[in-house]
């Protein structure tokens, strides 16, 4: 291992032979954490080529379970995005591509953060559950084109041991390192097609679009390497997604989308990022066509009829579509007033994302308990105007004392005298 | 710990508080090996300034004993060479230096490599043992101004661990590391001066005067810091010094040295090194002053009879500096012929100290056996003529299986036809 490790250090490319030696010596235990350590610092200073970073995603979902999709019929497509603040798209897209007839096989994560992950929202639904058999995920696929589940079996081990690794010996930001670390748990998940949305601004993880771009080319050259067709988009996080941030708050706002009456910037990502996973799922010739599906399956009432569906499929009450009152509600609706009057300049989405964390809408360590009913409903988007007094945001709260949340909204949200664009929501396209 | 990673891994400088926390935290066990170990690839691709390595250096330090030497009148000054093959100078430098009146305090190692340490060599002197306690080392040095002892008490421990996780996470070959092992281990020892020899060449670790040069500096520097009076030679190892590799031999090497019949780069290094040691050690005003000291020392003899009473106070057998045939002889002297004509052209010292090693002179490995008498002599220096058949070596050997040695030895001697001019020995010198 240390001649592994000194190759990588002088700048050396490792051949498939040396890259799954180490993933299969550091799983079995017979390479130790701070050999491991070292090489993944190694890796942080002298980065990895492409097919050192497909060796490493397959070797790391060859130490694990592989979900065999291969009994549902079509192209199965995954979708990935790399987190943000009041993202909802899995909740919209899944019915919305499964209403225009890919097959959609989706597991999904809990994850910590300013919300629940999809699971957590879905679990806002009375009744719904996560946990389907192998076999009965197959078959609901089948029937429904359409299934949500949380991580079942042995995934990825390897990625997981490492990423506890990588977070006390400061390697987490590698950009080799994430990208594996994603393709190997959407390749173990059994995608044939991979779509991914990377996020970047203040929201984001990858906070310039330099790097977003340097991790969507990462990992859409993987995709290429093992031979799973692989495309990404990089899109804004520089301000929440939508309007909501919390849980049951989001399923409803997912709702109102699938409706068609959803915010302007959550609807036309859907429809952007949808379009890829039905021209990859073989439904549709082109982007612009694809749109036309998506679009008519708003219309028509298709997609939300759909997601009614999975719904009663997964045991919650499919009335939620119809009625979101439904949906857990807050105690207390308490109104952010905005200090000055202008123009919405700035909204720190990660900073809001926090003040929606410290009321309850997610999780700060693995263990805290999320509060389905509590968020954040914002009432403006960047370059909107608004009047002094007017609510910047409403706060859904179980509890009065929200004072903390009320100033990180205040603070992060910026009004300028002077008119301020609006970002643009959708920029490069990444393809192989 | 994290924190300090990641400032490090950023380029940052690190603060004598955050680097004493990870040396006290690594020796007692809070810290573990795989954060030291990606902390010390940070460093690797980082590197660390003066004032830094100054903290690093002092903190392994304070790990550990130090050695005081307050009660031994005048300027302690130590010497380091980074080591080579068929280095003998610590044997005829401290009874130069202490015939000169500077007082020698020498603790030595026995260290891995084509021959033993300085305290192997020494053992090859019938009777000589290497253990003093520490009030005998301290009133010898005052009598005799001269005593070579073995390292006692808990010296450094912070840097043998790290050494240790080095070895095996590809972290050794870092400047900023090397520098301050060295100087810690020195430091602890006791010395007030400092004088090192930094090798460059085949033979070396450094195999470049970049290299060596990079580590001269940042040694001076720490000894600047941490008010040692430090200096640096680099000086050349692409061949062997002297004639002679192997633990007897060098002895023998060393007292013609001290008769002033020794080999010429030998005479003129140990000149060269005894001047400074003179001048740091506050007896001479300048280095030319001090090289006439020396030379006198050798022409009246005091050097040597100084040596004679070194081994007769650590119960070896003085009559060696006389009579060198009392030194442990192998049973077979055989001749290695060279190939063909020419002018010699290159003598890899590397691989001939592996010839030297595996007729026994050395240690593979920390429990291997020493062969005093083992070793081999050359003939020639670089730029020398030599006739085909005449002898390029002869190994000293307790075997006749030697054809491994013969092999090595031809194949790294490359003689030429065209003449060949010797490489300088001394390169330059580096002060604080």
């Amino acid at each position: 291992m240390v001649d592994v490790i000194e190759k990588k250090r002088n700048g050396e490319k490792l051949t498939n032979e040396e890259i799954t030696f180490f993933v299969n010596g550091y799983t079995d235990g017979s390479i130790p954490d701070y050999q491991a350590s070292a090489f993944l610092m190694a890796i942080y200073f002298q980065g990895m080529d492409a097919e050192e970073q497909a060796s490493l995603t397959m070797a790391m979902v060859e130490t694990g379970d592989q979900i065999d999709l291969s009994s549902i019929k079509g192209i199965k497509v995954d979708k990935h995005s790399t987190g943000g603040v009041g993202d909802t798209t899995t909740l919209i897209l899944a019915p919305l591509v499964a209403a225009c007839g890919v097959p959609v096989a989706k597991m999904s994560g809990r994850g910590l953060g300013h919300t629940g992950g999809t699971l957590d929202k879905l679990e806002a639904i009375d009744g719904f559950h996560i946990e389907l058999s192998e076999a009965q995920f197959v078959k609901q696929v089948n029937d429904l084109k359409l299934a949500v589940i949380g991580q079942s079996g042995n995934l990825t081990p390897a990625d997981k041991n490492l990423y506890a690794l990588r977070d006390v010996t400061a390697t987490v930001d590698s950009i080799p390192l994430i990208a594996s670390s994603i393709m190997s748990k959407k390749i173990a998940a059994g995608a044939d097609a991979i779509v991914l949305d990377v996020k970047t601004g203040d929201g984001a993880f990858m906070k310039t679009v330099e790097e977003a771009r340097a991790l969507a080319e990462s990992m859409v050259a993987i995709g290429k390497q093992v031979g799973r067709n692989t495309m990404a988009i990089i899109s804004d996080m520089s301000q929440p997604l939508g309007y909501t941030i919390g849980n049951a708050l989001e399923v409803k706002e997912a709702i109102e989308t699938l409706k068609g009456q959803g915010p302007s910037d959550l609807t036309e990502l859907c429809l952007v990022l949808g379009s890829k996973m039905i021209v990859a799922g073989g439904k549709a010739n082109s982007l612009e066509e694809a749109r036309t599906m998506l679009e008519s399956v708003i219309a028509d009432g298709s997609a939300l009829e759909l997601f009614g569906k999975l719904i009663e499929a997964q045991g919650g009450n499919g009335k939620i579509i119809q009625d979101t009152s439904l949906l857990p509600t807050a105690t207390y609706q308490i109104e952010v007033p905005a200090p000055t009057s202008g123009y919405i300049a700035k909204m720190e989405a990660d900073d809001i994302g926090v003040a929606a964390m410290l009321l309850g809408a997610g999780r700060a360590t693995k263990d805290d308990e999320i509060d389905l009913a509590v968020g954040i409903v914002l009432t403006k988007k960047i370059g909107d105007t608004i009047q002094q007094g007017e609510p910047l945001a409403i706060i859904h709260s179980n509890t009065q004392d929200v004072e903390r949340s009320i100033s990180l909204i205040q603070k992060h949200i910026t009004i300028s005298n002077d008119p301020v664009s609006s970002p643009q929501l959708i920029g490069e396209m990444i393809t192989g």
